[in-house]
């Protein structure tokens, strides 16, 4: 099993990644990883941290794609980046998993572009973990990928969401709910509206019916569909709650589980491979359970059990 | 000035809604207050909490309309309820206001066909306070009267929401921002990138572009912009919060601010009267807060402001 790994994304890489591998191997971790980045910042931190030489293989990865770049030009204009040739290790079946805390959207476009959706999916989504209130966590998806959706999008988003909060959640049968403005069938804006009995008709998911934004934080739904637009939105404001809680010096055990450096990182579901997107600000512990999430996505085979076909 | 009063909406009704009165005249209020409700319960209780007989007119209503009930359907069929008898008042001018914490639906549906939207309004709307990390407070709309919406409907809520702000909010010049997923013009779904350039050539607010789910409850915008559907889940979600804050006994004066009986209510924006919808829940103080926001809405003309002839 090959992971890997882009060393020059996110915030304070490469340290924080250099960090998060240590955690791993020090947990017992055996996947062999497959760092890409500058290999003259990269190997030296490694052989500083310890890391065994027979741990990894360090692929020179010249160019960085910033933060800041716009994504699609910049996978095009620097195919020697680490995003770009981690890529293309991916795809050519040199690693089995992608991981990385850099640019999200060059992440995005890569999963979309370089790699391929699964036989029968529409569009591939991003997910994200909703710790609930009491002490259970949710799956929220679409997150950002898709603003504007079709009723058949977010079926399928149920579908992929489902199999995601099985097999790599435990969760053994995931109740999937329809995020939307109302309780009863027929309420709802227009999507919410055609999507309701599609899901209700759909054999491969163990549907609930609506429910509501003051659902979203309790135990009422393993999984909860929605358009990317306001799934961004529910998503970014949960980010801000955890920094205002901290700010404040709020500290509660519930709010610590809003601290998303907890969960890794965003799966891309739908594609023919695991790729794990991080967040920029991702720490050691972050890029520890993105390695560990992509290990638990390889073996499972949670990604050929998405497949629509 | 004369505020009308559903004596019979709430969980807690008539008896909450008496205290509301109590406290509204115990703090100097001057206003005459028309109440309508069934005169057997309401009367006692008046007398009961030492309401003097010149502060209102007692308007007898047999007829109740539940929380659960079908609202186009129940104000058509109870034409002797509360809430129809304190429309077809406000309506033919025998009052200035009309609050009620019963059927919001019901509510809603004789705001938009008891009274008539302001010249030149597509479609009324209703806000939400939020409250900011640093003490101050925004106005969210539209929170779920238009689930579906079109640019120029966005457009107008901003305006409508600007004139609140600066009227009721006492915000000198509101900033106005468009929610969105990223910063950058041009981002968003289809309906954002739409609404987008209205907002910029809109010359009667100061539009300071898009905000994010993380800028909600930071002091970013006075005024924040999305459909109905976006924001309603918004509105439960905060709601939600506070509730969950209460549950695990997390004292902190900034999720007190969540209460949302604080605000008293939200006003029906767009239409020819001040309508103030209060929450199911609604205790005394909500109606008091209610009762003083109907007649802050009269006397500084608020509605008509809001008109677009």
């Amino acid at each position: 099993m090959k992971i890997g790994i882009d060393m020059m994304g996110g915030d304070f890489a490469p340290l924080e990644a250099v960090k998060g591998i240590q955690q791993y191997l020090a947990g017992g971790g055996a996947a062999h990883l497959v760092l890409t980045g500058n290999e003259d910042l990269v190997r030296p931190l490694l052989e500083k941290h310890g890391i065994p030489a027979s741990a990894y293989t360090l692929v020179h990865a010249p160019q960085v794609i910033d933060m800041h770049e716009h994504p699609t030009r910049a996978l095009k204009e620097k195919q020697q980046s680490s995003i770009a040739i981690g890529f293309h290790l991916l795809a050519t079946g040199k690693t089995d998993a992608f991981l990385s805390a850099g640019n999200t959207g060059a992440m995005l476009v890569g999963s979309l572009y370089a790699l391929r959706p699964l036989e029968g999916v529409l569009r591939p989504t991003i997910s994200t973990i909703i710790p609930k209130e009491n002490g259970s966590t949710g799956l929220l998806l679409d997150v950002g990928l898709n603003s504007d959706c079709k009723p058949e999008q977010l079926n399928q988003f149920a579908r992929m969401g489902s199999v995601y909060a099985r097999t790599i959640l435990g969760i053994e049968k995931p109740r999937v709910a329809l995020l939307n403005i109302g309780e009863e069938e027929g309420k709802g804006n227009l999507l919410a509206q055609a999507t309701y009995p599609l899901l209700k008709a759909n054999e491969h998911i163990h549907f609930i019916g609506n429910v509501e934004g003051r659902d979203v934080l309790l135990d009422k739904a393993d999984v909860m569909v929605c358009d990317g637009f306001t799934g961004n939105i529910i998503l970014k404001l949960a980010e801000s709650l955890y920094e205002i809680t901290r700010q404040k010096h709020i500290d509660h055990e519930y709010f610590e589980r809003f601290n998303f450096e907890n969960y890794g990182g965003t799966p891309v579901l739908g594609i023919s491979h695991p790729v794990v997107i991080g967040h920029g600000i991702s720490r050691g512990t972050a890029f520890h359970n993105m390695i560990t999430l992509a290990q638990k996505m390889i073996y499972t085979g949670v990604m050929q059990q998405m497949s629509m076909g």
